[in-house]
């Protein structure tokens, strides 16, 4: 038995998510039903991260079990060959050790999240993008953000429908830069609650139209309440960009 | 009477091309259809160029007039409500002088070309750019893209359907410039023949893996004789960018 591992682009505009479901498309079905065909048999494909229906992936990180002998470089074309017409790639795959977990040995995970700040509607954009129309004044964004690095209660920031079992997660990285009409987000952390990069993005564009200082940000992080969440982003903008292990 | 200039973006993918067809969209009728709405008669809009099909643009430049009083923001807006569902946006509109005219006042037109050079299939970027899989050397590429710079008969890059009078055309610039995985050629020039940038780019591709030196394509040049291309890129990767004119 030889272990995969796979980093992986994909397109979420047609998908449920990444998880497999019985009511849609998933990226991980997607990627199971190629490997099926590559090997005649049923594979399961591990991801680092579950993203949402319409998140995007650059650089998904996702591992497999092959009980054949296969060069990397042949599972690699292969699962391109197969997964078409899917929007989902695999940019490079390599041997892994036998106890490698995608999920389970993840100890960061990066997302970026893209605005684009302008009046015209979006073309070549539309779903890979949010916009947003009226201007933003992205150093305040970037300056309130760092009221929200460090390790704290997300419970605002958080889903209803969040599984995990505490809602303190700590936060490494959250940057706001802008390069002209484009505003990206930078969000890493050990691991995020659901919806929380995008709940965080959602309540930074307040602050970056002015409806909320960054006094007020601040203030519904420490409610620690759901209700105090100013606005949840919209999936169109958010990519799982990478995933570090600790031997790297 | 007051004409406007616009400053257009579209996702050339849906399209027969810009110019009007009968037997398939276009991005001329796309936005001729909105002004209508708007307008409630038939309005001309005259574009800096004729992108063939499945080409884009970022910023491509047209005129119209209105027999009306309309502040161009409100045209902007107005026309950005209506073409939609269509992959196009009216970015910028100002009034223009009745003697501007988007294309026969053209004195540069400005082309990029998209190329990603990996492996795996696109995903984001299908129809988008040109995915090519062998390495290629874009060092070469603009060395030898320097060849075609200047005053030449360009017969050999010419569609045969070309209707223009003369093969002989000023290239301005030809600029191929690695970042990673992604290869931009920057085409600049006062027109172009039909098919001009795609078969350079297409011949360029042989220099860039090796298959052609940059005397050949050199040769090639001097043939004028369109049995002398090498090869023509797909429209995916092209984008019209910008024209300029003499008042700029």
């Amino acid at each position: 038995m030889t272990r995969f591992r796979l980093t992986v682009e994909y397109d979420g505009r047609p998908f449920m998510g990444w998880q497999r479901q019985d009511h849609g498309p998933s990226v991980q079905a997607a990627l199971e039903d190629a490997v099926a065909q590559v090997t005649g048999g049923a594979v399961a494909v591990h991801g680092a991260g579950r993203t949402d229906a319409g998140v995007h992936a650059t650089g998904m990180v996702a591992h497999l079990d092959l009980d054949r002998a296969m060069t990397p470089f042949r599972l690699m074309n292969a699962i391109n060959a197969c997964v078409r017409p899917h929007p989902v790639a695999v940019l490079a795959c390599e041997e892994a050790a036998s106890d490698f977990h995608a999920r389970f040995s993840c100890v960061a995970r990066h997302y970026e999240y893209r605005i684009v700040n302008r009046r015209a509607p979006l073309t070549f954009d539309a779903g890979l993008a949010w916009r947003v129309a009226t201007d933003l004044d992205a150093t305040g964004m970037h300056a309130a953000a760092q009221l929200l690095v460090g390790r704290h209660d997300f419970t605002t920031f958080r889903s209803a429908h969040c599984q995990a079992e505490s809602p303190v997660r700590t936060l490494d990285r959250l940057d706001v830069v802008r390069t002209g009409e484009e505003i990206r987000v930078f969000a890493s952390a050990r691991s995020f609650l659901h919806h929380q990069v995008r709940s965080m993005i959602g309540c930074l564009s307040l602050v970056g139209r002015g409806k909320w200082t960054a006094a007020e940000l601040k203030a519904a992080l420490d409610a620690r309440d759901r209700t105090a969440l100013g606005l949840n982003a919209p999936p169109d903008g958010l990519y799982f960009v990478r995933a570090d292990y600790p031997s790297e």
